[in-house]
This record gives C-alpha cells, structure tokens and sequence, in this order.
C-alpha cells in the first residue's frame, strides 16, 4: 500500500467549496449551501458518476462497479454547517470521499462493488433545528408527519420544503464509512494521526419554555415579579453541575441558544425558550440528565410561579459501530504504517444513523486545539493526507467485500 | 370646576391610534409609528394648531394664547411602545392633551399662555435601545455625537435617522404636565383614581457581554469550557438577590433582553450579551447596584475563564417634580371632589428629562392589576376621565400663571 491521494487536490476543492474563508455560514436549503450543492453536483457529472437527489436534499453520487447489482458501498458526509461554523466539519468528508473516487479513475480502479459519495442534508439543524434531519429521514427515523411538527425562524415548515425522500432498508446498503474531524481533543493532545471510532455518544435536545408574567422594569416591585429569565438562569446552572457531576465523567450538557420574550431591555420578560443538549456514550446517563432537567424546570417554575414546559425535540440513540469495519480499518492503518487510536465520538453522525441498517464505520481526523463549529476549526494538511489515505483503501477492501 | 371631558371621545381617539387593538408594538422611526403620529399630525391640522416637527421627532403642536410671547405651558407624552406592549403607555397622556385642547375650542377658552400638545419620540427605547431618546435630545441631556454610538437591531445609526433636532432652554417652556398609566398596582390597590407624583425613579442600563470560547456540545468536556451562558446565568442571579436585598426596598433591577452568539442548539456560545436595567429612588442604592454588577461579571469571568465588558448604554438620574405644579394638580383635585394620592415613579418619564428647563409636574391613573408593557395594560374608563378633568383644569391654570 501506498500513500495516493493527491492532498493540494484536497485542500484546493475546500477552498473551491467554501470560497476560501474559514468562517462559514451555511445551513441546509439556505442559499450558500444551495452554491456549494451545485459546486458538488457539477464536479460529480464531470467526473461521469450517475448522481441522485432525494426530495430532503441527500445526494448520492455512484461510481458503476464490476458486479453492479450487488449493495453500494457508501462514503461521505455532509457540507452544511452551524452559523459562523469552520471549513472542515463534514465538508473535509466529503471531499476525501471524492477524492477517492478521483482515485479510483485515475488508477483504472474498478471496484466490485458500486461505491458511491454520500452528502447527508441538514446534519447540524441549523435550519429546522433537528440534527441528522437527512440521515434520519433516510433510515427511516423520522416521519413526513414529524416534520409539520419542524418550523424555522423564518416561519417555514419543514413539511413544505421536504418532500419525497429516499427510504434505505436493512440490505439496500453494504457498508458505509465516514471520514470526520474529532471535533475534541485526544488526537492532537496524543500526535496521534488516525481515530478509529468504536461509539457514537447519544444526543437528546430538549426545549424549554418558562412562561411568567412580563411588566414594567421600573413599577414591578422585585417580590410581585414572576420572571422566567430568573427560572432560567437556575435551571442552566443547575444542569452545568448535573453534567459535570454525572457517572463516568463523559455526560456533557449545553445551553447555547436562549431567546427572552418579548425581549426589550426595559421589560420583564413574559417567556423564556432555550435548548439543552445532552450528550453521554452511555444511555443511562442521559436520561438521568433528562429527568433531572425536568425536575430542576419545576423547580424553578414552583419558586417564581412560572409554568414550565419541557420537550424532546431530537434523540439519537448511542450507537456500536460495526466490527467488521473496524478490522478494516485497523488492517489499512497498519498496513500503511500508521499509529491510529480506538476511540468514541462525543459528536454525533450522520454514519451512527446507518448503523441499523449498514456495517458502518468512521475515521477520525484531528481537530487542533480540539477546536469545532467555529472558524478556529483547523486540522493539518499532513494529517488530513493520511486520514484520506486510510479511508482510500478501506472503501477500496470494502467494496471487493462479500 | 365642572367635568367637561368627553371621555368616548377620548377612548375613540385610542382606538383610532391604535387600530382598536390591545396588542401594540410600535418602536419609534418604524411603520406603525410613523402611521399613528400621522394621524395625530392630521387631526392637529384639523383644529388650527401650529404644528412642528423637530429632527429627533419631537411633535409640538401650539394653541395661541392672548400673551403668545409668553414661554408656553407643554402638555403631552410618549406614543411609541415596547414591543408588544400595551394601549396606555404613553398614548394616554396624548390624546388627554388633545381632549383639553378640544375643550378649550368648544368652549372659547384662550388661554393667557400658549399651550402646546408634545409627543416626545423614542421614549421607550425600542429602536435605538436608549430610553427617553427625544427628550433628552430636546434638554441637552444627549448629543448629536454620542447618537453615533447608537446602532438598532437592522444595523442603522441613530446619528444616520436623527438630524438638527430642537433643544430647550430654561426659559425656553414655562411648565409641563404629563398625565399617564402608572404602571404599577399602588392606585388600583387603593381604588384612588388620581396619583401626584413626586419623584420619578433613577434608572441606569448597563450593557454586559461575556466572552468565552465556541465549541461543539458534544465535545468539549464540562471541565474544558468557557461558556459564558453559564457565566451569564450566574449574573442573572446575583443581580436578582443583590436588587430583593437593597436598602429601603425601593429597588428594582431586570435583565429583559439575552443574546447568545451564534446561538444554536448545539454550540457552545462565543459570546453573551445581556442588559440590565436598575432603578431605585434612592441614587446611591442605583450606584452600589452598580458596582455589584461589575463585580458579579467580574467574578464569573475570573470562574469560567471569560472576558467580561460591562458598559453603562443610559441614565437619567432621580428627580424631584416642581412643587408649585405639585400643589396646583392638589387644589385641582380638591376642587373637583377628587382623592388623589402623593407618590413616586418606578418608571422613567419624558416629563422627568423637562424638570431641570421647565415647572414640571405628572398624573397617574390606575393601572388594573398593576399590568404595563403587555397588551393586558389597562385602565378605567372612569379612572381615566377622572384623571383627564384634572389634567384639564392643571393645565387652564398653569396657563393663566405669571
């Protein structure tokens, strides 16, 4: 085995993707992810793969291989990003899976197996706020009826703009494998090139609303207040000490988005709505986290006399990755000489959602300082040539897989 | 003294402004202010007065009096909201100056000093963030220079909308009244339709953003974070129980508006921006919260490894109203057969910024359940036409005064 993929390629087609900026901005059926799709879409025709959108935006792109009727193999990742994101997450899988295919021509390599690139839509739920949405509704995980449940901030349904999506069933894929940056910072503290993913953490994103009374700033004496910006600022750092308190040292929870109605500086709010994310490998834990978010929401709303109201609006179990595609993946790095690292991802993936019905697989790059979803997201050029390489040739083992 | 208001009269002139509806959302420079303060230029058109527009938006409309040299007697308030605020806050006292102005014409009265109806602009704040915008302008309490520090939510510049406003001096008015809701539950609590007031509370806004670093939800440990929801969410509470234990019980302070950038559900934010409003009769109560705050944003940066800025955006000190005005609003109500009760305000007022050029005094009228800056705001009918008559013969003899 030999290192082959061609890295200025790489970097060159992140450049042309993002238009050069580390700082971006690009949220699924918004406009700068509409440029970057067609970018996509049009590099793929001139490299003569047989290219396929479903009505949630997932793009497949197929390679023929020699025994065509047999189950895909499947590489990829998404190119949608959170708001002032970076230039890596999910696009750097994208890019090394074209490459690859780039690969694959150029070495007059036919694989047994149809490979095809995958771009997951709506990975990071920036638009509809449910992440995975393109993987979900592929697998089977989410319903055209859950999603009249989804609106935007600008007052679309997701019900209007997704419509007749792709259905994969157990079979319909053979293997799937994803190339991402960790996002954390075990490879960069190790040096270590190359993360072997054994579990994808689970996620629950719940919504809460605490409902009071608004009021005048200046007339509404501090006793006769019922100010849910009170019940909230208790309820965030009583989850901040749940979390870092939890079994195991792994749970993580965050409140990033908080919006305070009607959110005047001079009036006492009348509603508070923030989201909790909860993140654990272990199940268990995040519904311990869950219960204690109800309980501290109560909490608050019995000692200001608000109403509470908490929802799960997203879920994503934890998830074993395949052990076949493990060995795979293990057997490439070895055989290229590369030290890689058995590990979990904190993030969750779109390859989790395949899991169920794929042998699926992931490959970690490193994030510098650990850094992600910022545009201080960085991930060396040297590292990024060997993590490509290493999905090169296991995509290269699985499609010839029986 | 008779009751000569027509208070159908008045309460069509509300519904007139308003559209008929409780719900009122209304920020100066905007559509549906301009809209409303298009109505009332029309209907000061339509019965004689002299009407000028200042820069910042200030509406002064003239009744000549028999001594039109003389400095006039200002009548009026505020007509721009809060978002989603109420009927009364503001409009009122507007259309009870129109009622004494119709009163005047229908009986023949010419009063020996002009009286001018004055609608003060931007008094809520809600574009440009700064309360008592016009009025301040109007008195010198605010520069054409400090306006380019201003910036509302669309990007505009203050310095960009208002242009060679007019500014009083002392001398420039004789006296001012302001009739308007109280805001509070003190009148309704007591069924006394006519409060005096005697001081308006001081208020400070201060702006607070803290900085920490972005990073993804899912992998960044609790341990590794400098999330400034949580240091934020620790001010919050500080603030709350420094405000609920001040001396004298007078003080209040409310953080109505939070922003989290970028603000999504699953990131760490990079930055939270929120504002607090603290008020209190008592100047150095104002002044020790202030430091507390300081010190609270302070403390939680040191905690979570955050920058904190905290900057004061406004202030209008505490301020005694004219004891002259004071007493004629008594002998008035006394006249009159009417109860009225001496008291403060929680709440700032335009006629507050007038009382260091002009003899300024203001009348309450019960506020239902105490309820302001919400569409439930709300006011007797009976109430307000007890009010009006007073206004009215306040204002017949403060311009007869020599």
């Amino acid at each position: 085995m030999t290192f082959a993929v061609n890295i200025n390629r790489i970097i060159g087609e992140i450049d042309a993707a993002t238009g050069g900026t580390a700082a971006c901005t690009r949220p699924s059926y918004g406009a700068a992810d509409a440029k970057t799709r067609e970018y996509f879409l049009e590099v793929f025709g001139e490299l003569g793969l047989d290219v396929h959108v479903d009505g949630a935006g997932n793009i497949r792109a197929a390679m023929k291989g020699k025994e065509p009727g047999l189950a895909p193999v499947l590489v990829g990742s998404h190119i949608d990003t959170v708001r002032n994101g970076g230039r890596f997450d999910g696009l750097l899988g994208v890019v090394c899976a074209l490459e690859c295919l780039r690969i694959f021509k150029e070495q007059g390599h036919v694989p047994r197996r149809n490979v095809e690139i995958i771009i997951f839509a709506e990975e990071e739920g920036s638009n509809f706020g449910v992440t995975l949405l393109g993987s979900k509704l592929l697998t089977g995980k989410l319903s055209q009826a859950a999603l009249k449940e989804l609106v935007n901030d600008a007052g679309e349904s997701a019900d209007a703009v997704i419509r007749d999506y792709d259905k994969l069933q157990p079979g319909d894929v053979y293997a799937m494998v994803e190339l991402h940056i960790e996002q954390g910072p075990i490879l960069a503290d190790l040096k270590i090139p190359v993360g072997v993913v054994e579990n994808i953490a689970g996620m629950e994103t719940f919504r809460v609303t605490l409902t009071g009374t608004s009021g005048h700033a200046g007339t509404t004496a501090m006793a006769n207040r019922k100010d849910p910006m009170v019940g909230a600022a208790e309820v965030i750092l009583c989850m901040q000490k749940a979390a870092e308190k939890a079994d195991g040292g792994t749970a993580v929870a965050t409140v990033g988005k908080l919006t305070a109605r009607p959110g005047a500086t001079n009036v006492i709010a009348r509603e508070v709505e923030f989201f909790v994310d909860i993140r654990d490998t272990d199940e268990a834990s995040i519904d311990g986290l869950a219960m204690s978010l109800a309980f501290f929401a109560e909490t608050a709303a019995e000692k200001h006399g608000l109403v509470a109201e908490v929802s799960r609006i997203s879920k994503s179990a934890a998830i074993k990755l395949d052990s076949d595609v493990i060995k795979t993946i293990d057997q490439v790095a070895t055989g290229l000489g590369i030290n890689a690292k058995h590990m979990n991802s904190g993030a969750v993936h779109d390859a989790g959602m395949m899991a169920d019905i794929a042998k699926v697989g992931m490959i970690f790059v490193p994030s510098i300082g650990g850094l992600s979803h910022c545009p201080e997201e960085d991930t060396r050029p040297s590292d990024i040539e060997i993590g490509a390489n290493v999905l090169l040739e296991t995509v290269k083992r699985l499609a010839e897989g029986v």
